[in-house]
């Protein structure tokens, strides 16, 4: 068990929290709260680290043993514990996960993508995956200035869904888009000028959504690579929806056409 | 100018920032930055407070005089306009504001509300304030156990919809549920069990749309006073999707139908 806030590897658990070049560097994240941490898959749980009072109840000793068996574990002090989470009020366990790398041909090859422009808000971020799971989704690309996917409250507000939508970090977003566009996929970007209504655009061929910025919406550079711009009459005098929001109303709209024939 | 944190004024204050039974007693609450405060309706505001920096800007002066030349008005020194402010880094204007009153008749008579059963989440509560706005929502019925509505992070993300949408904080949902139902509205639950595709739903007559708590779900109490169970057929492992996220769905779904006829 570890009892001090000096150990090294709680210095770097603290580290990985804190500094997404870190995280980039060694190709791992932090994955807090016991639902969670059952949802990583079990190749990429690295090392497990639960609170003495989360192992000492045996329930959770049962619950370790059918889902980390082969995972490396360490029992921390609970201060010690609470001195690495990122949680007000953490639930006992945390792991370090591997990053996970989907093949490039997964995000040409489905019939339905997010590309995200320059998303700043971690809470967007993480609703935004979530929501994507649901709908089907078969993929996210983000823009290199996108708000860093494994940063602790996007992982959260995800809810799990990180683990199974594939995302990609693109280099150059015009890139990717010219690559969907000749594999057949039509873009779409989400903004406000010389769009048409969502409701009258047809989502039987294989598309992708392009969401912008919270504040700045799709850049100009980004939405000149696209085919058509798309946006959601608003009554009020509402100035744009949350960015998440906007995702989820456009993403169940390709939903329904499809379902709906 | 204050210049003392002790002030009885900024003691109020801080207060009002805190206790929901204050800003109840008093019917008043805080709102927090420029944007926000230059969309206060001139009637609620009741007195404007502002940081010496942001006083000593021209540009600002101004602002003031076209904005707020009849409210009363405060200057802060910089250390003491921090001390009484929530968000991390303020924009040197706040206001007390007067909580605004709807007439009971505003709740029966539209052709589309949002019911909320119990939602916890202040940034929920506030986006959905906010969609509703853009949807054309008439009013939103909140049951008295909701986050309060004049908590400064909901207020924050209302984005100044709080001032536009009627809203009610109900003593007994099921009790206005029977209001409305006699004046000809349908009463949609969003809930997974015994539900239909909330796609199929013909939403040309008035509507109401009962929202759940984020966990729970809508009460079983509740549900029963409903007359039907719409729900949004998802995808993945997801268990459930956030509660604003679902509401902007929904509501998006009843404003296509409405406007594609």
């Amino acid at each position: 068990m570890i009892t001090s806030t000096q150990n090294p590897q709680i210095k770097y658990l603290q580290q990985l929290q804190k500094k997404r070049s870190l995280r980039k560097k060694d190709q791992v994240f932090i994955v807090e709260g016991i639902k969670m941490v059952c949802e990583i898959p079990r190749q990429l749980c690295q090392k497990l680290y639960v609170s003495q009072s989360f192992y000492d109840q045996k329930e959770n000793q049962a619950l370790l043993e059918e889902h980390f068996l082969e995972c490396e574990r360490e029992v921390l002090a609970d201060h010690v514990f609470l001195a690495c989470a990122q949680t007000q009020t953490p639930q006992g366990a945390m792991a370090v996960v591997s990053q996970q790398k989907y093949p490039q041909e997964q995000f040409t090859q489905g019939s339905f993508y997010l590309i995200l422009d320059d998303i700043q808000d971690p809470g967007n971020l993480g609703t935004i995956v979530r929501t994507a799971e649901a709908a089907g989704v078969d993929g996210i690309i983000l823009s290199p200035d996108t708000v860093d996917i494994y940063n602790p409250k996007v992982v959260r507000s995800t809810m799990g869904a990180i683990f199974r939508v594939p995302f990609l970090y693109a280099d150059d977003l015009c890139q990717w888009i010219e690559l969907q566009k000749q594999a057949g996929l039509h873009i779409l970007a989400a903004t406000l000028e010389n769009s048409m209504d969502y409701t009258q655009y047809d989502y039987s061929e294989p598309v992708s959504i392009v969401i912008g910025n919270e504040a700045n919406g799709v850049r100009s550079k980004t939405l000149s690579c696209c085919h058509r711009a798309i946006s959601i009459p608003m009554k009020g005098s509402v100035e744009s929806l949350n960015a998440a929001i906007a995702t989820a109303i456009l993403s169940f709209e390709v939903n329904r056409q499809r379902r709906n024939g």
